[in-house]
């Protein structure tokens, strides 16, 4: 274990793809994995990509990258697979876009579930990138599924959230977008070169109004990932966020709040998995029947698993 | 409280809107309520609505009412707000639709936040449905907010899961669709009198092929909300599926599994308020800058925490 750590810290490729799969698994090591992890991590800029699908997300990170490569920086990437939350099959196993510069040494892309979260974003992403960070990368793109939850969890683990809007998107996607427009540090209009391109940038400056003054506004950029134009000003407002988040108390604010819910999230993990072992002991077929016929509810049961635990 | 329970019991419609507020604020005296109503709950035949926006959900929901009415049934009625998850205002709070029956006794409707799921079915859904379940609606229907989480999430709480489609919805959003596809008892393809509809129903129809035998093979009812033709069968075939259930095992397999779901979400609600309480005493300026500095760690910091509280 202090072998695969030494080397992924040296920036061996397959030791950190291992150590993500070690968290990925959630397997016995995952938390002192994670425990010699985290003094090392905090380094790196996390940029949220997000999107709905067909926005051209993939298309747009692999642009990002090679700017980012240009720059001397080492880029990691985790990319949200969406996964059924029934089958636990992947729907879209398609990464093959991303791939150009998946052999090149300072480029580390790996693909991680959304553990039926319906694309949200899991705990296991956010140690994915602490992992990525830890190990040296100097920017680590998370680029979600795009849809529901996952849009809006990428604020908890992302420094900058880049939406990734296209023309020609129904009127119905952007009221769902709502939730999301709030969270966006920078928005990125791709597929530029396509008529109304500048209608959805006019309607996000619209609704960006709407929103009230803030003391970071943020841009909208437009990109054509496909023809790679205004991927290098993308990359620029991201870096000018990056420094506004160092320099401001918003900065400060934001990592607080991240913080206190990755304790909050790692809280809960833990004492769910103790009550649930507790539940599990519990539960037989009599009791089942029980609380199927009323005999019994849930509540007053599971006020009596709490009293057994609980100190 | 006796009193307000007793005036519920009786059908008094202002007693159980004031129980289903109570537990949707989450008082204090929410918990001895759902203690109080559980030992009569478990009547109803809970049906879930669920599709798209715009699939015409509300409307197919107002027919169902007319013919659920005209067996001599009582009907309550929780629809699933769609709530901005970081300004909680209400995007769309259009219930007009819905009112032709709002005043018959009959009939019980009400609208209940999503509560920063994302659209997903929080605990107080579940409680109000369990609530009018108690105060003796024999159908309780669910109607989501048919965005990410809620559409999967309505398999937890109700017997049927009606999935309503419409013809012309892009190739996306059905692909998107591919995990609530294996959730639902009942397709029920809307706006049939426009072109594409049996397409559609087609389509389902491969689909469900895919997915592989079961005992209750999903119908595919066309149905036109606002002809107010199919509907009738529309009723049908849920009557029919509650009657599968109330016979099968796959519907005990069913009614435990969703009792399980039940204690679990109870179990985890309770113990994360007292973990989080623990949390919010522990947490301070100093802490954080600590943990920011990567001077203690979420992972140490969270078992010190579990260990204070656990025996």
């Amino acid at each position: 274990m202090n072998n695969l750590l030494e080397r992924a810290a040296a920036g061996d490729i397959r030791a950190i793809g291992r150590l993500i799969s070690l968290v990925e698994a959630e397997s016995s090591s995952s938390k002192d994995i994670m425990k010699t992890i985290y003094p090392k991590s905090g380094r790196a800029h996390v940029i949220g990509i997000t999107g709905s699908p067909g926005a051209g997300k993939s298309t747009f990170v692999n642009r990002l990258i090679a700017q980012f490569l240009a720059e001397g920086k080492r880029v990691g990437v985790i990319a949200i697979d969406p996964s059924s939350p029934f089958t636990g099959g992947a729907i879209l196993g398609d990464r093959l876009r991303m791939q150009d510069h998946a052999l090149e040494e300072e480029v580390f892309i790996r693909s991680m579930g959304s553990r039926g979260n319906l694309g949200g974003v899991s705990r296991s992403t956010h140690e994915g990138a602490l992992i990525l960070d830890a190990c040296g990368y100097d920017v680590v793109i998370v680029e979600t599924v795009g849809v529901g939850q996952s849009e809006v969890d990428i604020v908890k683990i992302a420094d900058t959230v880049c939406l990734i809007l296209t023309p020609g998107m129904g009127d119905d996607v952007q009221i769902m977008k709502a939730g999301i427009m709030e969270i966006a540090d920078i928005f990125v209009v791709n597929k530029a070169d396509r008529e109304g391109a500048d209608k959805v940038a006019a309607d996000v400056q619209v609704m960006l109004k709407m929103l009230g003054e803030r003391e970071w506004v943020p841009p909208v950029v437009l990109v054509s990932s496909q023809k790679n134009t205004g991927v290098d000003q993308a990359k620029e407002v991201i870096n000018k966020h990056s420094a506004y988040l160092a320099e401001s108390a918003e900065g400060r604010r934001r990592r607080w709040s991240q913080l206190e819910m990755e304790v909050e999230a790692i809280l809960r993990g833990e004492i769910s998995s103790i009550v649930e072992k507790e539940w599990k002991e519990r539960r037989n077929d009599g009791l089942m029947e029980d609380l199927s016929a009323r005999k019994c509810d849930p509540y007053t049961l599971s006020g009596e698993i709490i009293q057994k635990i609980i100190k």
